[in-house]
């Protein structure tokens, strides 16, 4: 019985593999550090968490419709407006089970087989996957230093083929934590546009950019999708909630999408992120992201001094992708090394894509400082 | 700019029309009692609830394993042994964001494009749609009364052609809530498994059969999918959370395909549903079912009065599919016509397919007895 092509093709995140035998260190009574964990390791603010037991108390347990909540479509909207001065009609919103459900709608609404979305390599090995989940091809496009590991309009107009249908921007992205800066993702949209091709930005790390206030995508026009999520910001990754805010046009084929796909996102999420975006919950939000932004600012400089090649402060997400060349090692044994002799396990390279994966890690600076601290000094002391 | 044309092509539920109808009619003050809702009105048991609450005070908001919560994954094993006496290896469960979340990993995980599920006609329209979605084909096999509205193993033999790659059988199904006998299932299960074929089991409505208690597919084999959802018997909807129990050598594709597709199941329910499945709840979740099957009877029987063909009482579910000719209307009319001149919501046939559904349409008993018999009095007195 043969099992489906996609489903040998899908790679198994290689840090998978990493946590599996740090598991069984700490089970032989090993500390182990994580720093491979894409998720902010704070719990969910307390107000947050007060409004899910308020809404399971009050029983609201049942479906809700598949777009979501029409408070908290109209709270994102709000959102958009407050935060970036952009008025969204809340028709455009779909709420999704995390932002993989925005993920999954946008792909299978836009994209037929073998048609071809464009995006960086390294980044977020899930959103090639999603493509290739409904039979298109996600094409990674080699970025570097010289434009922030991200795409340009150079870059896009340069790899845009025949069978291109659209283009994913993370801004700022995974593992990079770098930004497209502003110009530049209106000259890729602009493009687009002309090409007559989809524009997908992710912005589910857009709250967590730590100098200034980038403009969201949301302000580029009606034909942008734009993704996000209540996960890293807001810290609730075991909620599954996300949004997709999309083209007028597009809202009844995601709404039959949604309503076959997963019928609705968690109604209990759903109002608890109610309080997520009240405004009295922010200061505890912002609280968490200074903390985010002191473990970067310690943790890149003691890279950096342990000879990891971190070319850019990435301005936000909770990630450095440090090159490795200096340490004369593929990612993937340096990784095992760092487990095995340093307890402190991060993720190989190559778990991002295939453009120099192997000559870079990913530390996610999602512990303490204090043990983040700890982790530099056994890599200073198994490295040095 | 162009739309997937898998976004063109899944349909939209016909039923949605009619709520939005019957939502403009309440709007109006108009008095709507809805039969047409695949949800039951009961509120999630209090032991759930106060499960779900626990676990966020306790602050579970992180993602739980792709796979589930490991002491859920042993709960629901548990399940299967004390309710059906069958050994699983929890290894061969991964717990799923509803039911849909199931049939998307199943569907991702053994169709390639162009090839073909067989299903019955009528049915569930997603299950047809979650293989549009990776680009397989539900073939729809046209069933009736003579075979309780189920796939046999001869019609399975009779429609299996060159790209057909496996059957889906729901047991109970929807819109019918009527059972495949066990020896049928079982030479379904022979014939697939000698045509190399794949044997997918919805047995989301399992706990809802009100006679005798039918054996689980998880007992024909290990090569056997089953998928359970714990929304309808344990009343959990919004909770959004299911199961898929595979065979062994599919684990490591559907874990993969987990952490790309959803990452995990939410955290908050997964802890939910231990309570949900510990016997103690049980007795609340039985006296709901009681009081289903109440309303199965009451309105079976008030239907054939008044002219509705229901030529089998079906076994379980929520649903009676009830034959229209006698009235000489399409089932959009109908229902259409009940709608504005009774205030009542159902839903017509050709939503489940396109054999003989415009010749059809469904009850679901999802609403009080005593608002089941207003609704049969005012149909009386539009019909009569």
């Amino acid at each position: 019985m043969a099992v489906a092509r996609r489903a040998q093709e899908i790679e198994p995140f290689r840090v998978m593999a990493i946590l599996a035998r740090a598991r069984e260190l700490q089970a032989q009574g090993r500390d182990i550090i994580h720093m491979e964990v894409g998720e902010p390791d704070f719990p969910t603010p307390a107000p947050i968490i007060q409004a899910g037991m308020a809404a399971l108390q009050a029983g609201h347990t049942h479906y809700t419709p598949a777009l979501g909540l029409p408070a908290l479509r109209q709270a994102i909207a709000g959102y958009y407006l407050e935060r970036h001065g952009v008025e969204v009609d809340p028709g455009r919103l779909c709420v999704t089970p995390g932002a993989s459900g925005a993920l999954l709608l946008a792909m299978a609404a836009l994209f037929d087989p073998g048609e071809e979305v464009l995006l960086a390599d390294p980044g977020y090995p899930c959103n090639r996957h999603f493509a290739r989940l409904v039979e298109a091809r996600g094409v990674g496009v080699p970025v570097g230093p010289e434009t922030g590991y991200q795409l340009s309009a150079e870059l896009v107009s340069r790899h845009w083929g025949p069978r291109t249908r659209g283009v994913l921007v993370a801004n700022p992205g995974n593992p990079t934590g770098t930004l497209v800066p502003d110009a530049e993702l209106r000259a890729i949209h602009a493009l687009v546009r002309d090409k007559g091709g989809w524009l997908i930005v992710d912005e589910i790390y857009h709250e967590l950019v730590y100098e200034g206030a980038p403009p969201s995508a949301a302000g580029l026009g009606e034909d942008v999708l734009v993704l996000n999520s209540f996960s890293k910001y807001w810290l609730m990754t075991g909620w599954r909630l996300g949004w997709l805010l999309a083209p007028p046009a597009l809202m009844p084929a995601l709404d039959r999408l949604a309503q076959n796909v997963f019928l609705a996102a968690p109604t209990v999420s759903q109002h608890a992120a109610l309080a997520a975006l009240d405004p009295a919950t922010r200061p505890l939000l912002e609280a968490r992201k200074d903390e985010l932004r002191r473990r970067r600012d310690w943790l890149g400089a003691a890279l950096a001094r342990l000879g990891f090649d971190v070319p850019l402060v990435p301005q936000g997400a909770f990630y450095l992708y440090a090159g490795i060349d200096r340490f004369g090692m593929d990612a993937e044994a340096l990784a095992e090394k760092l487990l095995l002799e340093a307890g402190v396990a991060i993720t190989p390279g190559n778990d991002f894509g295939a453009h120099q994966g192997r000559r870079h890690v990913r530390f996610a600076y999602t512990t303490a400082l204090a043990r983040i601290q700890e982790a530099v000094a056994r890599l200073e002391n198994c490295l040095g």
